[in-house]
Parts: C-alpha cells; structure tokens; sequence
C-alpha cells in the first residue's frame, strides 16, 4: 500500500485540524450558547446518524454532568416513517452532521423548528441543507474529509460540542483545558508507532467486543464503528453495564474485548469485567493510562497520562481508529474504500 | 433434552401471562396515567438494563407517536459515577426492571424523586426496592421468571407501557386493541413449529445482524439479545438507517441478516436493504407478513398477518425468542442456564 491512504493521512492530520477549530470556532460557540441560555430549554435533543451518533452520545454525558440538561437522541422515523413527531417546543434541537444532508436529520430540525423549538445545526459543511435549516450553526472546521470512515470529522464534532458546553457554563477553565488537545492527540498518535506488530494476533479474528462507560461509552461505540467500516471485522460496543446485563454469556476464548479505560476514573466493574474475561479465555486490548488495567490486559495501546476524563474521548479514540486502519491493512482491504459504503449516507 | 426447559415453558405461556396483565392492569394505568395527565410533563426519561431497556426502546416510539412525548434514555453513571444528574423536575421518569434490584436503576428514581420529578416504577417484583423507592408503580403481573433469558416478563413490559399510552390519551379503541394480543400470540407460536428444520443450516454461523425499524427498533435489539444470551452467536441489532451509515460493510456471504418487517409498514429501505445483502451473498431470515419481504427471504419466520403495527413489536419477538431457544438446543447449550449469567444483575 504505497499510495496514499486518507484515511491515515486524515487520522495523523488531527491535532492541526483540531488547532484550526479552536482559533476559529469560541466566536461561533459564544453566539450560539447566548441564545441557548437565553431560551433556557428544558431539555435537549440530538438528531445524528453514524459517526455523528457516537458524538451525540459524548453530548449526552457532557450536557448532562457539567450543564445539567437532560438529552434526547432522536427516534427520526417518528417524523420521516410515522408523521407525527414528539412535543419538542421546550427544548434544543440538535443535529449533528459531517455532510449535513441526511434527509432525516434534516426532517427532525425542519419539524422542530416549526413547532418553535430553539435549533442547532453542527456541521462541517456550513452550505448544507441542514445548516440552512437550523436557526443557529456551529461550524467544526473540520476541511474536506477525502475517506470515507470519518476520523477528524468525529473529533471536530466532539471539541465542538466540548466547546459549547464550556461556554454555556462560562467557565474558562475549561474552554482552556481544551487547548491542550492537540499535543496529547498528536503524543498519543506518536504512540502507536508500533500497532501493526502489536495487532498482529488480532487479524485473524472475528469479534472484537469494544467497552467503555461515560464518557468513553461513545469512544466503543466510535472504535466499534471504525472496526466494523474499514476491516470488516464484527465489532460491537457496550457499556459495561450493558454488557453484564446478558451479552456476558457470549464470552469464550474466540473473543476478544477491547476496553477502553482511562486512570482518570478508576471503573472497578471494568476491572472486574477483565477479570471475568480473561478466566474464560478472552483476549483482552486495553486502551489506557490505567496501570491496573495495563497490568491484566494482553495487549496495551498506551494513551498519554493525565488528560482530563470529560476530554479523553478526543484522545482516547485515536488508538481505536489506528487500530482499524491496521487491520484492514492486515487483512488485505483498503482502508479508503470499504465495500457497499460512499461517503454522503442519505437514509429516511 | 428431556428435562423442563424453563425457557421454552415461559416462551408459550405468553398469551396466558399477557391476559392475567390485561385483567389485572388496567386500575393501576389508570391510576397512574391520572398523575401523569395532572403533572404534564415536558419529556419523558427511561431508566433501563437488558431486556427492559429494548422496552424502553419502543416506549420511545409509542409515547413519541401516540403522546406526543420525547423520551430519553437515562445514562444512569451520570449519578452513580459522576455524581452529577441532570434536571428532571419537568420530567416524568420511568424505571423499567424486571426485579426493580439493579442499583443504578434505582440511584434514577431516588434522584429524580429528590429533585421533585414525577417517578414510576415500571416491575415485576412490587416489593422491589424500586417499586418502593418510586412515587407511583405499575404492575407487569407477569409471576416468577425461572429462565434466566427474558421472555414472558418483556412481552408484558410492552403491553403495560402500550396500556399507559392508551390510557393517557383515554383511547378505549386501542385499549381495545391489546386483547386480541394473546390469541395472535398464541397463533404466532403456532405458526413456528417447524422452527428447527428451518433453522438448521443457521447453527453453524457465527454472526447474525437483526434489522428493525420504527417501533420494531426494539424488536430488532430483543432478539439480538436473546440470540446472544442463549445461543452466544454473536448478534447485533441496527435499524436500517444505522446499518446503512456503516456498518452495511460488513456484508458478506458469511453474515445471516434477519429482518423484522410487518406488513404494516412498509419500509423502502428495508427491502432495497435486503437486496443489497442479497447481492453480497448474505443469507436472509424474515420475521414478516410482507409478501414482498417474503418472496426475498430464504428463510420465512411466519406471523400473523394484520396486526396494527403499533402492537406487532409484542408478536414480533416471539420467533425470534424461539428462534433463539433452537439455535441453543441445536448447538448444544441450556438455554436455561445461559454461562456468566445469573437472573438478578446488579449494576452501578
């Protein structure tokens, strides 16, 4: 694979791409947080598909711990399928959109803001429909994503939101914390010099189970969804919890599990999770800076130390899409091209 | 296997158990949907694990369609691990739990309760800690669960939640509605005799994607479930829409997809879908009355035709809970004691 492959360009290409919203997006993120605070919703609701779903789940741990809002991921079929949507005139409407044309995004902002609720497009392509739609728009600058499994678009999205939650709290603590991103992306990415040898094992198999809570619980879901696009390797996400809750009988020695833990909260179901794995035969990756964790794992893609839990996902993501990308390329695919996809999916 | 198999016991006693609900739970909606009214919530929130948590799914379409009500899926570890919940108090949340024991079901309610919000306990055990924890209960009267695998307990968390919708609304005709559910459930059991033999060539695979959409969102995850905790093929649910951001990749002539499609509705996408599997040599399982979904498929679970749609999600599961059992049997497995798992997970 001596040509250039995007979608490793796009991965390496984060912490400047990163760099590029955090000079130009605070004006936009003030603005539209103004009127946010100004509206005073009683909840929040997000309408998002792939990719864009994965950072509506950081959004809801987000809003929900540092701005106290309730938030809704969408059911767009209820308007596109069914015609009748729910009463959304108390909240804020989001839709979260790389491309910004998925007709079903587009219905529930359209529906939303006829019934007078306040809404929020977040796109990269401010020229959209839904951009045009939506009252209000937070731009991502994310630049022209040439593969088509989003990787700098995804980390865009979730900076973006991390930025809109800091400014409608006004804390700028926080707003600051994020500048630090770029570094530990890029220190993380310098990392994972050694993923092909590292995965070597892993090409062969068949299921990756991805875990992850909080936060990180939309970093599975993401690392499970680059898994599944580029190497066409079974992948699915849980929280732990969830996981428990009855897809724990699946575990033997064909599976592996992948966790996603960072030390910055020590998850003693995660531990014990591990240790149940590994009795029955699991492999177990860890992506983690949590020596307790490293120590049980099989396999450990190391992240920098001490980020900021409500931040890791932006970090701790970049390990699972390498780790894709090394996949696919062990396994014979190329990872710009995963068969039945294009990059504008428009579903309704 | 000779022996009482718990599992299929309380698969076919489903029409019986769903008419002790319907005799028995019509004071309680009542009363509770009463409050409800009275409190006119902005937005619902479900608090859910497992099973119940695939109820919550089609709470999502049958409150948003029928009430008009947006309902949002609590991410319990917002209390239970950041000590930071979001604001309820416009809110009527709901826990839905089998045993009304997993802790971070019940850390929901109790802090929806603190902060004044109208709370539910949606259970099977009445002296539940969350029954008792919960300002208002509705009884699912669905007796003692001896499989460990949610059958009997599911199908009655739908009806009591489509009971509450009905209810709310003082709609008699679709309170009317929900007796003729035992009989075409009885009727649907019936139709899957020959479940084995259909099955048979399906034993041996190791992936199978389960497609729903729309209030069959939540079929599609139940028997992903079920599959999964009995069978341990790994299984994974998507509607159509989120298979087509992504995961379609996947497809090949190694993957069974199964469709859950009634007649009801008829979903384009679902059928260019299956062609498009098709084309990749993907094998085809149809839970369907659709004539068109049929005539694709090479395999047909049968259900009975002319069901409201709304309702099908409580017929719709059931091949795919028998479905499960025989795969079970076929590969040599106890349904009735799926390993790692136990009746009662409690998690925080």
């Amino acid at each position: 694979m001596s040509t250039t492959v995007w979608l490793e360009k796009e991965i390496k290409s984060q912490p400047e791409i990163l760099e590029g919203l955090l000079r130009q997006g605070y004006t936009a993120a003030e603005a539209v947080t103004e009127r946010i605070r100004k509206y005073d919703p009683a909840f929040m609701v997000i309408a998002a598909r792939g990719s864009s779903d994965n950072a509506a789940r950081y959004a809801q741990y987000l809003f929900g711990i540092h701005n106290r809002i309730a938030v809704a991921l969408a059911t767009p079929s209820t308007i596109t399928h069914y015609g009748a949507a729910p009463r959304w005139s108390k909240a804020v409407v989001l839709g979260v959109s790389q491309s910004g044309q998925s007709p079903d995004i587009v219905a529930v902002i359209s529906e939303a803001r006829r019934q007078g609720a306040l809404t929020l497009a977040v796109v990269n392509d401010t020229s959209s429909e839904l951009a045009q739609k939506a009252e209000l728009c937070m731009p991502i600058f994310a630049g022209r994503e040439k593969s088509i499994a989003a990787t700098k678009s995804y980390t865009n999205q979730l900076a973006a939101l991390a930025m809109l939650s800091s400014a409608l709290n006004h804390d700028p603590q926080r707003l600051h914390a994020l500048n630090d991103l770029p570094a530990l992306i890029s220190q993380c990415i310098d990392q994972q010099a050694d993923m092909a040898s590292a995965l070597e094992e892993y090409a062969s198999k068949q299921h990756i189970v991805v875990i992850g809570r909080g936060y990180n619980y939309a970093t599975a879901f993401e690392i499970a969804l680059k898994i599944k696009e580029v190497s066409y390797i079974m992948s699915e996400a849980y929280s732990t919890a969830d996981f428990l809750h009855g897809p724990v009988a699946m575990l033997d020695d064909r599976l592996v599990v992948m966790a996603v833990a960072p030390a910055a909260f020590d998850f003693v179901e995660m531990q014990s999770l591990i240790q149940y794995a590994k009795k029955q035969h699991a492999k177990i990756i860890a992506i983690s800076d949590n020596t307790k964790i490293a120590v049980m794992a099989d396999t450990v893609l190391a992240v920098p130390a001490g980020i900021p839990e409500w931040l890791s996902p932006l970090v701790m993501v970049v390990p699972g899409q390498i780790a894709a990308l090394e996949l696919a390329k062990m396994r014979g695919m190329h990872p710009d091209k995963p068969r039945n996809l294009s990059k504008i999916t428009k579903t309704w």
